[in-house]
Formats: C-alpha cells, structure tokens, sequence
C-alpha cells in the first residue's frame, strides 16, 4: 500500500473535514480515533474515493505514514493533546514531526514544544479558523514551532488553507508558541465583534421593537457597506431569518440567552493584563459572556429593577450611526489585538509578521472582513499603533466617533447594556486624551502608600507628605 | 534578657511601622532585615522606649523568641518571601508560626502553606490594609491559614489593629490562602473606588475648568455625604488641597498621568475571569491604569484626533448627580468584589464569612467607608447576589441610575472617557436584563463551530443546520 503524507488523530468533524479537505487536494491522508467506530463511520459515510486510509492503532496508523512522519492531532485541547503526544513517542523517530491543531493554551504549546524536542521530533502549534466549513473547503492556517517542521508539511497546509488574491491563509508565523497564541487573540477578536453585533441586535430590538426578520433586513445592509462587509455579519443576518419549523418562529427568539466560551477569549484578557496592553472591547466582551450566564439571577433582580421602559419608532436615518458604531467597536478590537500581538512579539521573541498575520486572516477565518485589507495595508506602511490611529485609519475614527457616542448615549438612556461598544468609545477617548487623570491616582497612591510618582516639569522619582501623619 | 512576643524580618517603613504599632501595645518585638543598616538606623531614630530588640543575624532574631516563635514577614512579595521561609527552616522548631504579611499572589501561599507544613511548622497569609499610617496606628488585617496558627498571635493581631463599634478589624478568614485572596479583592476594589473619582475629577476638570482647589471643594461636599464618607474621598480633597511650594501651583496639576500598580488589581480581574465571576468596573479600571502609561503615545494620537472641545459651565445642580453616579460605581465595585469572594469561597474552600469581611474594612484599611455598616448589614440578612440588589440596596440603584446614567452621558458627549463608571453602568443595566443578546452569540457559535445551544421553550441541547453548507 503507498505510504500517506499526512496522519490525522481525532475524528470529530473537524477532523474529518481538515482529512477530506486535503485529500482532495492530492494528498494520502491516515486517519485515527481513539474509538475505532468513529473511524469506520467516517470512512463508511463520508470518503467517497479521497486517497483517505482508515487505521485502527497507533502502530498501523504511524506505520501507514511516509518519512519523515506527520502527523496532525485534531483533539480537544488539555489533556487528550499531552496523551497522545506521549503515546506517539515509541513509534516517531527524529526529525518526525507533530502537529497541534486544537486551541490550545500557549503556555502548554511552549511546555509541549520542550518535550517534543526532547525527543528529537519536530513540533507546531497550528491555530485553525474557519469551523467547519473552513476545515472542509478551505480554512485560516496559522502555525508556530519548529520552521524545519514547517517545511515538511508546507505543501500539504498551503494547498489545503483558504486562498486570497496574495496568497494561501497560511504562513510560517514564527518560533515557539506563536501560532496558537496568534489564534487566541483571533479569538479574542472574535469575540468582541460578536458582542458589538449583539448589542446592536438589543438595541435594534429593545429601544426599537423590531422583530428578527426586520434586524436581518438591516445586518444585509451592513453586510453590503465596505467597512462591515464580513463573514460575521453576513451569517448575523442568516441566523436572524433562520425560522424554527416546529414554532413558527425564529430560531433566534427561542435560543438562551447564555452565552458559553472554550476559554481563547478569557486567555486573551489574562494575556493582555499581564502584558499591560489594554484591550478593554475584547475584555468586556468576555465579561459580557460570563455575566450572561447568570440567567436566573438576572431574571430575578429585572423584577427588583425596572428598566427605562420608553421606546423609539424606527427611523432608517439611524442605519450609517449604527453601521459605524459598529465598525469602530471592530476597529477598536483589530486595534487592541495587534496592539497584544505587537507586545507579545517583543516579550516572547516571536518575531511576529503582523501584515502577514492580517493576510491570513483575509480568507477563511472567521473574522475574515475586507477590513482586513486596509489592516494589512495600515500595517505594512506605518508603525503607529494602535492600528486606528495609523493614517489608513485615523480620518475614520475622527468621522465616525460622533456615531459611536450617538449609539452609546442611546443605549444609555434607554437602559440597554453595550459593554463592547461604551468599552471601544472610551478606548478612542482615553488614548487621544495627551492627559487622563492617572495624575490624580498617583496622588493617592503616593499619600497612602508612598508609592511614589512621578512629575511632569522634572525628571526624578518624588514622595511628598501629604498630610500630617498621612491622614 | 526578655524574650519577644513576635518577631518582624523586614524593616521597611511598613514592617517599622507595624513593629512601632505591636510594642507599643505592650508587646516586645525581635526585628531584623536583610542589611543591617537599616534596622540600625529604625532601632537609633523611630524607638523611643518601645520594647523593640534589634537583632543582626537571623539565629539572634529566632533566639529572642519565646516558643512556639512566631515570625512575621514584612518583605516584598515574591521571591523574598520563599528566600526567608527557606532561611528560617533550619531555626524553627515543630509548632513555630510564620506569617506573610505582604501582598504575596494567593496561589504563591497555597503553595508556601504546603511547603511549611511538610516542615511541622505554621503558616498564615494576611493582608494588611492601611498604608503607613494604618500600620502604625491600626491597619485592617486579614489573615488566612492555619487556625492554631492565628491563636498563636491573635492577641497581638487584634490589639494591634484598628477598632471599630463592633471589634478589632482583624479575624481569622480561613483556611488556606483565603487571606491573600480577600486582600487581593479589597484592592481590587480599590483600584475602581480610585479610578471613579478620577474619572468624577476629570470630568469635573475638562468640561466645566475647574481647579484643583474648586474641585477639592466639591470632594469635601461629597465626604460629608453618608453614602460617599470614605477615606478615599477624604484623601481625595487633600490631595486637591496640596500646593507645590516652589512652583506654587497644586502639585497634582505637576504629577505624570501615568497610573503604576503592583499586581493585586490585575490579580483579581484574571482571577475573576477563571471563576467567571463578571467583574467590569475593577477590570476596566485595571485596563485604564495600563492605558494611562502608554503617555508618549496618548500625547501624539492627541494631535491626529481631536476632542469634543465645548465645555459647560458648572453648576451646583450637578452636586448630588455627580455624587451619586460616583456612589454607584463604588457599589458596583463592591458588589463585584464580594460576588468574587463568594465563588472563591466554594471554588477554593474557603468557606469565607462575607459579613465578618465587610467589618474588618469598616476601619484602618483604605476602603473603609460608612457604606461599609450597610455592606455589613445586607450580607447579614440577606443572600441575594451581586450585593446591590439585596433590599438594603435596590431602592439606592433604582433612585440613582439615572445620574449615572446622565453623567456617562455627558462623558460621552465630551469626549471624557469614563471606563469605569460606564462599566458600572453597563453591570447594572446588564444584571437588569432578564434578556441579553446572548442568545444570538450561542446561535452564531452554532452557526460555525456547531457549539450547540439551549433553549427557553424546552429543555436540552440543540444543534442547527442554519444554511447550504453552513455558508
């Protein structure tokens, strides 16, 4: 039997869709599942032809794979990942290479990377984006670790990835844990642009009364502007028409409002707090998951707390305030996250590409836009950052602000929380603000713990006494 | 000669301060520091009479305690601290005590509370609030760890620290870490009360021009509001009083608007978003602490994108506005604080007394504020959580909204950026909302990662094909 160029471990559907998506671009793929009747059901149901050979050990399945070895693992991030790294080690041989392709946390990437090398394997932490339809026909590829491990499976990723006019969405990101910890702060960035569309969705329909199929209508419009056109409010107006068959409603009304989270968006708001980069649309937008998970609470408290109960008749003048509220809560989290990935090139020595990092992200990911062509553009031609206020940007941020405060005010007084885009409008407020009253906090700081500060007329350190025994 | 009660390693000003504080209350007191020098120069310039025995070398310091010793570190968090726990091991004997009186990282105690163990000895982490001056005359303490540990010293502790109506503002918390971990809340909250009457100070500044002495003006008026009497307000209008000599001008109008902080705050925003616990007001004010320092920054994007320029001029109206939208941010605090010690409580075990906590502040550290007797009080009698909706306080949210409302409004307007007042803002209206737009977060989720999602109208786990393809 010809030897495979590619193993592929876990057959959840991500799997089994990165496994079609490749074998239909020429390559042998050997797949395995730690249950051997998943592999049969795919292989059963789902190949139809694909040069896909189905293995039922660790053994029959490494031995199925040309030299050097490659092998991807699709499982589920933690602990699975250490398993069958550890298990694969008796049967891989120097200069093998393994590859990470779940969203694990970096730090574990890093740990990984050490043990691997241990063994003389090669080793990449590759974030993938684009869910499932990405896996099948052409996801956002975005591996870090070893640039020899990289080569081996080049072909292979960069015909499978999504393509864009410059190219395939995939590149080498660069050394150690990079590639995951780029994919955590896509995620991250995701998450903030979904909150900012939710909100405008709660406003749409609490301050407005508008039903679903009205709140599509107006996403179709935002979908066809230039500076929201994205994949996310494009499948925001699908979701909004889709109609429970059964109800006769849609689906979207009869969904909980709880929203989960697998934990990329809250390792981005523990990363950027540690580094001190300050990425409040993303964090508060990961606080606006968690909070929504106290549904019965919050239910409870809305019978202590009215709500400001007026309501506004719909006006279509409101459309471009909206659809540019909206665009500066997305520029404001792209802002934040490059911001982040910036930071984390310097302290972490990935040496970073961002431009090329804003390339990959262009097709198949989820956050895909054609904003990112002008981030790309931004990034390629000016080191300002954050990204909004680079000269591709900032005349936009200026424009649009205006409708920002407008959308935020409103929320405001009609008693409708829009964490995200109040944390974006206060983030363009604080960073062109040349004084913000840390002065004052510096004051305190130093009157009650002599922490010391800092002056503005002479270089030094200072202390004074403030008060007689400080009180 | 006499042996001592309690011994101190650690001679900066809040170890002298605290050692000054336990002699006098009649108990002798071992010192010692890594240099010499400076326990020298505490024992010849601040010891007047006290029963205070400068020891050289830490065999002296462990010799002049009586048994079962008891040590107090008063180093800096971090490797200091395991530096003098593996010093003091060959000294100690089984039943001796050691105590962590910095801000030591609550998982950095578990952790030393194992290793001191394995050695048959005690331990105890304990936050200690109040600056210099609260060491000196009456700090808050909040110990945490071995109980046998605490009867050891608690007549030290509890006559050492500040006394209110009902008590010394010292208890034993609990087992483990909990010490830290609700020292690191209390500056958790903190850092929001701060940023808030930044913010209220910024406001005050750049939309109406006020100067320092007017505004310290209007800080005095907010200290003789019960609802806002703290030692923050209080030290706010002396810090807005303080006159630099030589350049005759208030000295915070010459302090650099760059906020430093040590690690509590952002401690509790990562520890808030492990245990999911929806903490916006104290992460966004940790946020604009890392925003503020990016100055160099600020200052130049302030020249591509200008401010709202108006201004208003001030009335006296604005008072009571401003006041209660400052009150309100601190209950949000407050309320997030104490929502996060209730889960650490259950996730860590700690099995905290939430009511005994809000005593322990009501005098010494630096949150201590009247509210806290009403804190007390809600905690005492009633389990609703987050802590502003119990009955002591939903009657206030629902009165005062509405300036709050109206002052982030105006931020807004002007171009003021308010993180931490419009993120209480949003808890409130948030926790409010018996619907959120979650819903339409778990169908995109679904949409394209097939995350599935719940629904209101029955019960379990649902996934959608929502198009052709998922596309």
């Amino acid at each position: 039997m010809e030897s495979c160029a590619i193993g592929i471990i876990g057959m959840a559907v991500m799997g089994q869709n990165f496994a079609l998506n490749i074998a239909r671009k020429g390559f042998r793929v050997a797949v395995f599942n730690r249950t051997p009747k998943r592999t049969q059901e795919f292989y059963q149901t789902r190949v139809k032809g694909e040069p896909i050979r189905p293995t039922y050990d660790l053994s029959e399945f490494v031995r199925a794979l040309e030299r050097p070895r490659k092998v991807l693992l699709m499982v589920k991030a933690g602990e699975a990942v250490d398993e069958f790294i550890k298990a694969l080690f008796p049967f891989l041989e120097k200069g093998d290479l393994i590859i990470d392709g779940g969203n694990s946390f970096f730090r574990d990437t890093d740990r990984r990377l050490k043990e691997v090398e241990s063994q003389k394997l090669l080793f990449l932490g590759m974030g993938i984006s684009g869910g499932e339809y990405g896996a099948l026909y052409g996801p956002s590829l975005m591996p870090g670790g070893h640039k020899e491990g990289y080569e081996l499976v080049q072909d292979i990723l960069e015909k499978a990835a999504a393509q864009v006019d410059d190219g395939p969405c995939c590149t080498y990101l660069g050394p150690g844990s990079c590639g995951h910890f780029v994919k955590m702060v896509h995620n991250g960035i995701e998450y903030a642009f979904m909150e900012a569309i939710a909100e405008i969705y709660d406003l749409l329909r609490k301050v407005f009364g508008l039903q679903a199929e009205a709140i599509a209508e107006i996403f179709s419009t935002f979908n066809a502007l230039p500076h929201l056109n994205s994949y996310l409010v494009e499948i925001t107006e699908k979701v909004l028409r889709y109609r429970d068959s059964e109800a006769g409603e849609p689906l979207v009304d009869l969904i909980l409002d709880a929203a989960e989270q697998k934990g990329t968006g809250k390792w981005t708001a523990q990363v950027a707090l540690d580094l001190g980069i300050p990425t409040p649309t993303i964090t508060h937008s990961v606080v606006a998951r968690s909070l929504s998970s106290f549904k019965n609470e919050r239910t409870r408290i809305a019978q202590y707390l009215s709500s400001p109960s007026k309501t506004l008749s719909w006006s279509p003048d409101l459309l471009i305030p909206l659809a540019d509220a909206l665009y500066l809560a997305e520029l404001a989290a792209f802002s934040e996250g490059f911001h982040l990935l910036c930071e984390a090139s310097q302290a972490f020595n990935y040496n970073l590409n961002l431009p090329e990092i804003a390339r990959i992200w262009k097709g198949g990911c989820i956050l895909r836009a054609l904003l990112l062509e002008r981030i790309q553009k931004a990034l390629l031609t000016d080191d300002v950052f954050p990204l909004f206020a680079t000269q591709e940007f900032r005349r936009d941020v200026e424009e649009k602000l205006p409708a920002l405060r407008k959308v935020c005010t409103l929320g405001m007084e009609y008693g409708v929380p829009l964490p995200a885009l109040s944390s974006a409008l206060a983030y363009f407020d604080s960073w062109r603000s040349a004084s913000l009253p840390a002065n004052l906090i510096q004051a305190q700081r130093d009157y009650f713990g002599a922490h010391t500060y800092r002056r503005i007329d002479k270089e030094g350190v200072f202390h004074t006494e403030w008060g007689v025994n400080g009180l």
